[in-house]
């Protein structure tokens, strides 16, 4: 029996782990799944924000192809999904967690699809089968987190909503007085909730509640946890576990304000980026931050002694990934959204159990990865054929068994701002405010609709300072990421219906089937015949 | 009452009727519809072959976005066609004649969508109501046509596929003797079926059976005649009308074949080309090719007739067009594919009955044109929104009806070679067979995955006999072609769930439904409401 524990993160930046180098933030269990696996230290979303994002890991296809560009943009119904390509292998394709998912209510009514039917629910679901659904913003008035609040409501935790009130929030010093988790300035103040009763082990235990009523069948296993996203707010003892000290030095330069490209101007007028600037605010919602990954790196430990004692070490691949990273005030940013690496690249970890594995164990592997690439990864894993047609990443598998080269020579990310002040600040259209990424390993060109692309050399520049957009003697570097966005922008991304073998098995076949294109007389068609080919 | 009759033709070229110039053959009919009418003089397909240029008319969209990239290639469910974007306007739209379409049963089957449901048989007719299909393409052994076999035997036209042995044969010497009308040397012989049972006054029949029988709601007829494409042999009168004197002379140069681009070189290694370049061939089958433009011109008259007697001339939006051209020998080739004007260009009338179209009767408009401004045109003739998100053309009523321009600064053209001869003769991989065309009014690029691209200027060679691809002085005029490809590829054309306004109308609001990105304290939060925006 094959397993998939698919384990994602809510932005969780790649620099945040032990095993990545963060010199104050212990992460021994995440740690133990690198020792035991390959970490990709270049593996970047295909758009740094969440609903696009997840809908590329979920379609392993570009945000242009599958469509949805912006949180709550529904999928297109039609689109498929991992549950669609594993369903074919016989693996369950289970949620426990967070998708962002917004269904294409429209579409499913214009195709007859009953919303509440299996297939309603399985496209409304984005593919999988729901576990537990807990997408982890639910503050008053808006959906109630599906299970969540109930399962709060049984222990006791009363008033309208429990997500809001006591998990995501502080107790003042008056009985009546609660602070809310979405202010800032709460983030140093435990959550007011149990430890075990807060998401992150919610979550797990109801990942741990399905493994162990799921041994009969193939599973692949999506354990998204909501955090370490913000309200940045978490209970004891974690809240007090880390302390302004335990904070890593800023990255941002001086420079980067000094005339800079209108697009980051922009969004350093976001007030989530302005209140990041303060370094008030980073000292008091880091150590929060840390403290939610410490707890997620409690629970992976707790997630790992079940699958060893239960026997499922074995022959279970364990991916751990995140959704994209957080500025968390870097470059003058707060947020994600653009393509610096503390937004845009992502934790990789994959532990293969086959024994072809264990030649790349513990390994680190500097290979341009795309979030898209596991979903074929999957695929691959549970023996199925990959439809390159339509999921538009690699297996990784080639990589971790016989360390073939990824064949990939840049990486491109995607997003658009038409949701955001930016695009008012900018006086841009709806349709204006696309963006595109495109690195080859060494250089990243952000192509930005309207302005002059942003340029960063990240063996000169790694932190990404010094943007070269404008700079005369790398307009060379330019044209060639620009011409590698070219060619991959006039690709075919939407030719879903037929596969490349099957127009390869057609091609000339029309002559057999009667139809004679250029043809004058019988002898040539005899002639054609015997030759094998119509000549077209 | 409104309604619209879009009539199509299948592989006329735009230089084959009266008003368009053409020396020999007269087209009385079409020419009054010209005359009634604007007639557009730079309309151009979104692909040159049957199928994905159909699907572009059929769902207003381009070739990379629909994705049936070739004949037969399946439209993906949930693509949006003409029929769903009328029946919003509670206007029928009906098929009479050919489609092309190929149905995603993959897509239905993965979705619950039972083919033989109402909703299934939409997916699979690409949104018409079938009147009548009829495909045109029903070599023995195949599908036969849905209902034009069975009318045939109604009337004594025995054997086992009376599409293939009377409609598109010719009567040998001998009793026995059938001389098939797939081979070129029988073009001049008549079809051995009574005119008015052949195809297109079948069709036409059914046409006008239609308009009969449903005065009392609206309606879009796709009136979609198969001819004249090959089969290429008519019926008489109409198979001796016309002979070689009449052909116009071959337009081709020697120049052409000396070094020419690999692409155009492996074209014409194409049987279809290599027959067209016999003077005898041209001469045999041209004559068919006129009579059987002329028998759709008599038709049209009648259907003109129909409309006028039964009142509906004022109430009807008439197009007429084709999907694509006929190569007919010039440029050393045949058939269609590549984008010569011969090829890509299609003859274009669009008779507006509102008064306010008064202003541009009988004008020829040099305007650029894509075939996906059709579903648009509907859409605004009918009163309704056109949603600019999944309809990639532009209405054309503004430019009829006030002389507004059409704003457009290049057409697209697309085709896929991977299912052809040409991609062994070239050793392609099916991924590598993309073709796009970018035509500017003057300068036409096609760019040509993995060589040069070819380029030639209308202006000073209207022949097309020079390619410019190579030229060291038009560099800078393929630079600017191959920017506005660019641009256009970085567009979204996929993001087909969520309008721009809609966009714009959440844009900022998820502050307003208890999402609080950025704040410190409740101050800032009350701020924030008093501002009205949220800040991100």
């Amino acid at each position: 029996m094959k397993n998939v524990l698919f384990i994602m993160c809510d932005q969780l930046r790649f620099d945040y782990l032990g095993c990545a180098g963060h010199p104050t933030l212990q992460t021994p269990n995440i740690d133990k799944l690198a020792a035991r696996g390959v970490r990709f230290d270049k593996a970047y979303v295909q758009s740094p924000i969440c609903g696009p994002s997840r809908m590329s890991f979920y379609t392993g296809r570009y945000v242009r192809s599958h469509g949805s560009t912006w949180n709550k943009f529904p999928l297109r119904v039609g689109e498929m999904t991992l549950g669609d390509h594993l369903s074919k292998l016989d693996v369950r394709t289970v949620l426990c967690g967070k998708t962002h998912m917004a269904a294409d209510t429209e579409g499913m009514k214009r195709l007859g699809i009953n919303p509440n039917s299996a297939i309603g629910v399985h496209i409304s679901e984005c593919g999988f089968e729901v576990w537990d659904r807990l997408d982890g913003l639910h503050p008053d008035g808006a959906q109630e987190p599906s299970h969540y609040n109930d399962y709060l409501r049984g222990l006791d935790y009363g008033g309208p909503n429990p997500w809001e009130q006591w998990a995501n929030s502080a107790q003042g010093e008056k009985d009546d007085e609660i602070l809310s988790g979405w202010l800032m300035s709460h983030a140093d103040k435990p959550a007011r909730i149990e430890e075990e009763d807060s998401e992150t082990p919610y979550t797990t235990s109801r990942a741990i509640e399905f493994m162990e009523q799921s041994k009969d069948k193939s599973w692949c296993l999506h354990l998204s946890y909501i955090k370490p996203h913000w309200p940045y707010i978490v209970p004891a003892p974690y809240h007090d576990m880390y302390d302004k000290d335990d904070v890593i030095p800023v990255l941002r330069d001086e420079v980067e304000r000094e005339d800079p490209h209108p697009l980051l101007e922009a969004y350093h007028q976001h007030r989530f980026s302005k209140v990041f600037c303060r370094d008030d605010v980073r000292e008091r919602v880091i150590p929060a931050y840390m403290g939610l990954i410490k707890q997620i790196d409690d629970q992976i430990g707790r997630l790992m002694s079940y699958l060893e004692e239960s026997g499922q070490l074995d022959e279970t691949l364990i991916v751990f990934t995140s959704d994209h990273g957080d500025y968390l005030g870097d470059h003058w940013l707060g947020e994600k959204e653009l393509f610096h690496e503390q937004s845009v690249k992502i934790p990789l970890i994959i532990v293969d159990p086959s024994k072809d594995a264990d030649q790349s164990r513990g390994s680190v592997s500097d290979a341009l990865i795309e979030s898209i690439d596991l979903a074929p990864t999957f695929v691959d894993f549970f023996g199925g054929y990959v439809p390159d047609h339509i999921l538009e990443g690699k297996s990784l598998l080639p990589h971790i068994r016989q360390n073939t080269a990824v064949e990939r020579d840049f990486v491109i990310s995607e997003y658009d701002y038409s949701s955001r002040l930016a695009r008012s600040l900018l006086k841009k259209s709806v349709k204006d405010c696309r963006l595109t990424m495109v690195y080859d390993g060494r250089y990243k060109l952000i192509h930005v609709e309207g302005y002059r692309p942003m340029l960063y050399d990240l063996n000169e520049d790694p932190q990404e300072f010094h943007d070269l957009g404008a700079s005369a003697e790398h307009a060379g570097i330019r044209e060639n990421l620009l011409s590698h966005l070219f060619d991959w922008a006039r690709q075919h991304h939407n030719r879903v219906t037929i596969s490349d073998d099957e127009i390869d098995k057609r091609a000339g076949m029309e002559f057999f089937r009667g139809i004679q294109i250029g043809f004058w007389d019988q002898e040539e068609v005899n002639q054609a015949h015997k030759e094998g080919r119509g000549g077209n």
